[in-house]
């Protein structure tokens, strides 16, 4: 009979249970695949088991806690006591991701954290290990399925923010308090830990700019329709020079032919841009219960099967602070002559090219929606100061960003 | 200083020289990310350096040769003295997985051979590793860009078969040679690989029934636009009931929105389903020399930070002889009463039943283009020769299987 690997479970939610579920269900497999056969010691719930006795008895400690109070103090604990770790954690990996590298050293064990990112999507596998060796331009993508889902109904039945997010709660995509999804804090701390895989840099949420959804009307996808366009919460790590990157989430707006374009509802993508393989795109559904528990089985089967993941800071990359994007820009105006002069005036002088008008009548007034090429940020954002003060305006200018790039 | 580990490498054609090129400039990187810097030994030519030499001197032998003859007695000799071993040998791995896989377990060596399917996508590891513990339902997709990049020039350009080859050969993704790839066989050498994996069956080639592309006309795509549909050479590994796997390798028709219908040119594209994960897809592209080098780097880099691959053999599971399958299917006949009823009544009597009809006069002559839902191939085989009796018929039907499941 195989060894025994003795782990340890911290939390009882819907992933505890089910990852619980999934090891008993599945050990004979992991003794088969991994050599040594797992079992539980114990599992810690609010109101159940003790920490310092599961520490004791367990090789492996598996955080499915969430948070970043006790999950923090019990993770630390335990790879500095040389217990091997898998987490579900992002929070936890994107805020403190370098106390947790310190502990793991220190003690001398592993630290595993695949069903963080992009439920099933093996994505930090690929990163970390396929890719470890290789110099990483670009890893971006749809790594929000609740916001997804959002984006689609509006999209697709044409609901408005409000009901497609009622729709999305109704049928479980979303929480009771969405705020961490639909704001874009959820993305920003995946793409925190994507990027430090990616460029070897120690990436905090803090060097993540992002923003969310909320704003979004049906208006811009209507619009985006015409243009042939589909939006995304997109999230963006990128190298920027040879001494900065940038890591961003945003709403964005992709061209069709885009890998990313046709992922659709609850889904997430990510893509990996380097020169030695072009570009990889992974896609898969979000994290639900059993995407997560499945990818924490993974973990731990590695973890069993020993080899270290290759988890190493090798550069102080700085965080770039402007950058360039292709905008998208949408105006309501006086329906008078001189004013789209005026307005391709400001671009102009900007040095901002357009790409494309779509102009509207609506009674006294217009609508203008044009896309433009990519330019500093910084820029655009001077020229659109600039336009926000014209007297003919109706309301507010109402930018999104733009992936400009077409595939074939 | 790192430590520094030694590898010898085998072959010296395009991925030979790639991959020493890029193991010699990411030597640092590795260093860093794996613990131990690697070292070039010495390279293996046709006329150039000697086998036993490199092997005596080598920790890591990195096989690159092609082919099943010399590649086969270095590969077996290297794992039984304990060498680890990359390879991106497809049929090597294929044909005598079996006896590579003991030669492993004798000299307690790692044998890794990312680079012998779809290129850059790492989708062995993931098969292997993330989802190791997990029981797989089927793993299919796109693993010949050859053939993909044909279909394409095919569908999207009107070309015919013998014009698109000529094409692909021009531009480097066919080979003077192309038997291989647009038969079938090299797709079933990486299906019989994945199949080994993702089922822990020793599968071997033999086992695989294959078709290619050769027989594809251009009327073919015509109609299948009609139709909506995308025609893909498609390899195939899945669970028929309990104790059964089928692998496949044929050309097929793919609705819509389904995830490998926007796989165009020389990608490749695989999709996993397991019920606990639902469905993951990996995209990228094909094959060429330095996408292979940096998934043999890739292999290399795990192989030192150490750990062993889960490859296993868990159970025999037999190879089904009678699948179920959609089909299209092209019939040129007769333009006369009672054609259709006839045709209709033999494929209702098979249980065959129609999903859809297009009928096209040409003069005294009819097409008629009908897709069926799935049904046992054995049946489908078995009216078809009825139907290709027939006198009306014109010329000897044709049939195309057909993906029937449709994604949102």
């Amino acid at each position: 009979m195989a060894d025994e690997v003795l782990v340890g479970i911290l939390g009882k939610g819907t992933v505890g249970g089910a990852f619980e579920r999934l090891l008993t269900e599945r050990a004979e497999m992991v003794a088969e695949v991994a050599g040594r056969r797992p079992k539980v010691t114990g599992v810690l719930g609010r109101k159940q088991g003790d920490f310092d006795e599961i520490l004791a008895a367990s090789d492996i400690i598996v955080e499915l806690i969430g948070g970043t109070d006790d999950a923090r103090t019990y993770v630390t604990r335990a790879l500095r006591e040389g217990r091997h770790v898998v987490t579900a954690n992002k929070q936890l990996v994107a805020q403190h991701g370098d106390e947790l590298v310190a502990a793991a050293k220190e003690g001398g064990a592993q630290l595993r954290f695949e069903a963080a990112v992009a439920g099933a999507i093996p994505v930090i596998r690929v990163v970390q290990e396929s890719l470890g060796a290789i110099p990483i331009e670009k890893v971006f993508g749809i790594v929000n399925g609740t916001t997804n889902y959002i984006l689609t109904e509006m999209s697709r039945a044409g609901l408005s923010y409000e009901q497609a997010l009622a729709q999305a709660q109704e049928l479980g995509y979303a929480e009771a308090d969405p705020t961490d999804d639909v704001g874009g804090a959820d993305a920003a701390a995946k793409m925190a830990i994507l990027a430090r895989l990616a460029f070897g840099a120690p990436v905090s949420l803090d060097d993540v700019a992002y923003e969310g959804i909320e704003r979004i009307t049906p208006d811009d996808l209507t619009y985006a329709k015409e243009l042939g366009l589909s939006l995304k919460l997109l999230g963006v790590a990128e190298r920027v020079g040879e001494k900065k990157i940038s890591v961003r989430v945003f709403p964005c707006f992709l061209y069709p032919g885009h890998p990313l374009a046709p992922i659709e509802g609850p889904f997430n993508a990510v893509m990996v841009e380097a020169p030695a393989i072009t570009e990889i795109t992974m896609s898969g559904p979000g994290a639900g219960g059993p995407e997560t528990a499945s990818a924490v089985l993974g973990d731990v089967v590695s973890v069993i099967a020993g080899g270290s993941p290759l988890f190493e800071e090798n550069s102080r990359l700085g965080i770039a602070k402007d950058v360039e994007s292709a905008f998208y820009l949408h105006l309501e105006v006086e329906d008078r002559p001189g004013v789209l002069a005026k307005i391709t005036q400001i671009l102009g002088e900007a040095e901002v090219s357009v790409r494309s008008v779509v102009q509207k009548g609506m009674g006294d007034d217009a609508r203008l929606v044009m896309v433009m090429h990519e330019v500093s940020e910084k820029r655009f954002d001077a020229a659109l100061a600039k336009i926000a003060k014209l007297k003919f305006l109706r309301s507010p200018p109402r930018s999104i960003r733009v992936i400009e790039e077409e595939f074939v």
